[in-house]
This record gives C-alpha cells, sequence and structure tokens, in this order.
C-alpha cells in the first residue's frame, strides 16, 4: 500500500530512545513542512482542480497535525525551536527530473513517498515506545498519511499514464530505501 | 480601521465593467497567494506560537476563499486560467526592510495593507456591480479580510514597539496609496 521498498532499522530506533525530544521537534517542522509542499503543488500546477483540492485538505491537515505536535511538546515541557533539518528530503528532491511533465511526476511521488515513510515510522515508533499517549498520538496520524500518500500517487497519473507513473515509483521507492537506509547522524524523523 | 489612505479611483470601476471575467479570475489567484504569504511567514517565524496560529487560519481562510471563487468562475462558465499578476504585490514586498526585526514589522504590515486593499474594493465593487450573487459574494467576503487586516497589525507590535509600528503603518499605507493610485493598464484586484 506504501510502496516502500524497506522497512526501519533498529538504528534509528535507537536514535529515538536516546533523543525522543529532539524526534518531537523535528516532527513539527516536518507537518509545516508538509503542509508547505502541498500549498507549493498548489502554486505550479493550478490548473488541474483536483489538485488543488487535494491539496488544499492537505495543506489543512497538516497544519492541524503541526499544532497538535506543538501541544504535545507544551504538554511535555519541551520547548519548540529551530532545528537543521535532515538532509532526507533535499536528497530526494534532488532526484526530481526538471522538464515537464516528468517533473510534475517526479514532485508528486517524492511527496507520497516521504508520506510513506513518515506513515511506516509512526507506526514504528507507536509499536516501540513505552508511553501510552505518544504510541496513541502516532496511531492517529498513520490514517492521513497512508491517504495523502495515496492520493499524491493518484495525483501524479494526471501527467503520465498509470504504468508510467508506478515504474518511475519503483525507481524512486528504491532511491529512497537506499537513502534512508545510510541514515544521518542527528536524530530526525527521517534519519 | 483599514488603515488605508484613500478610496479606489472611479478608473479601476471602469476596469471592473469591461473585463469582468478577468479580474474574478485574479481575485481567484489573489486568494491563493495570500495563502502563500501567511504560510511563508510561519515558516520564517516558526518561533512565534501567536503568528503560527493566526496564519493556519489565514491559510484555511484564504484557500476557502480560493475555492469559492473558483466554484463561482465555474457557475459562470469563466476557465480559470494563469494570468500575469499586477505589480502591485511586488511594489510593496519592495518596501520591506532587509534586517530583522524591522523586516518582520514589514512583511506582516504589507501583508495587512493587502488585506485592507482588498476589503475595500471589496466592498466598493459589491456596491458597484448590477448583480445580486456577486454583490452578496463580495459582501461575504469583506469581513474575513478586515479581521485579517487587524490580525497582521497586531502581529507586527511582537516585532516592535506599538508606536513604532503605526508610525510605519502610517509610511507604508501611504506608500500603498500612491502605488494604488498609479494603477496599472492589466485590469487585476489590484491595478
Amino acid at each position: 500500500m506504501l510502496h516502500l521498498q524497506s522497512t526501519t532499522a533498529r538504528r534509528w530506533l535507537a536514535q529515538v530512545d536516546a533523543h525522543l525530544d529532539e524526534m518531537l521537534i523535528d516532527h513539527a517542522h516536518c507537518e509545516k513542512k508538509a503542509a508547505g509542499t502541498a500549498l507549493n503543488l498548489i502554486f505550479h500546477y493550478v490548473e488541474d482542480r483536483e489538485l488543488c483540492q487535494e491539496m488544499t485538505q492537505i495543506v489543512n491537515e497538516e497544519l492541524e497535525h503541526f499544532h497538535l505536535v506543538l501541544a504535545l511538546l507544551d504538554r511535555r515541557g519541551i520547548r519548540f525551536r529551530r532545528l537543521k533539518p535532515s538532509q532526507y528530503g533535499r536528497k530526494l528532491n534532488d532526484l526530481v527530473r526538471k522538464q515537464e511533465p516528468a517533473r510534475a511526476v517526479d514532485r508528486l511521488l517524492v511527496a507520497g513517498l516521504i508520506e510513506a515513510r513518515s506513515c511506516e515510522r509512526f507506526q514504528t515508533l507507536a509499536d516501540h515506545v513505552d508511553d501510552a499517549e505518544l504510541a496513541d498520538f502516532y496511531r492517529s496520524l498513520f490514517e492521513s498519511e497512508a491517504r495523502h500518500h495515496a492520493t499524491y500517487t493518484r495525483l501524479a497519473t494526471h501527467f503520465a499514464a498509470e504504468e508510467t507513473v508506478l515504474q518511475r515509483l519503483d525507481e524512486l521507492a528504491a532511491a529512497e530505501a537506499a537513502i534512508i537506509a545510510v541514515g544521518e547522524d542527528a536524530p530526525r524523523m527521517h534519519s
């Protein structure tokens, strides 16, 4: 369903255990970035009505999640602050082809893969942590991330035939698995 | 209440009468841009909690308005399309000072002045057009634009003393009046 070609390594769970606060702060930033990605897609493909409708819903939901994470930080006395983002998003966006309509396909599929990986990590986190509030919180976000992944993948077929989209999704998912396997030292949702 | 230093000239109403369809299409783009402005402010001032809350509400409302205008275009059989934007927003943004916190003050006040002018033009349009649906539609948007103006002006006081903010608002409002007085040939919401 999520088209991912790997599952999260135990290495990441060790980062979660050692730096949970920083992970949660990064999560808030990720929700904000996801809203930005969806709004940018409205700006670039404004004549695609279905895309504009779906992206509007995603913007609203991601901003709602952003505030839910901020509220969670507040309840835990964690000060929200700027963080150097992980390189994950940039590395994936570097794979986006420059020429339209391939560019639109890639932007949508990359956005969808980030949602898919977030979804998989939320599930992994919920199963791992020994903290009922946190586990429930991450399970509550799971469904919308999975739905966003499906939406992005479906919208990509506005710009190329379905078979072409699925083939490109395979390529990008393989690249995503390679990027996330390398990981990063700073503890982030996508490290 | 709106801090504007001029009222819309009859010249603009002549543009409305001659190019109503194009004006409505531009209006849809303006709502989208207003959402982008609010989201950008979240990205730049993410540690200001009240700003993030208010900007989230504005993003949601502007995107809702964007879709309301698209639906209005549909009902009238007007095809939504890309348009070269007016120079109004760029000219105002050129006045934004580069150094923080003055930059934050100016970005918020400029965003607020654009809301104020939109509000004033919506009222002018509603009073002018001989079309009940359109008049009602523009009256329904009036209140939120006025509220957004007030929100932006209040948030500017997070970055400078109120007296300093009001003095700068006076300067920027004078510049805004000069820019809108010159006008533009292409029929736009802010031409």
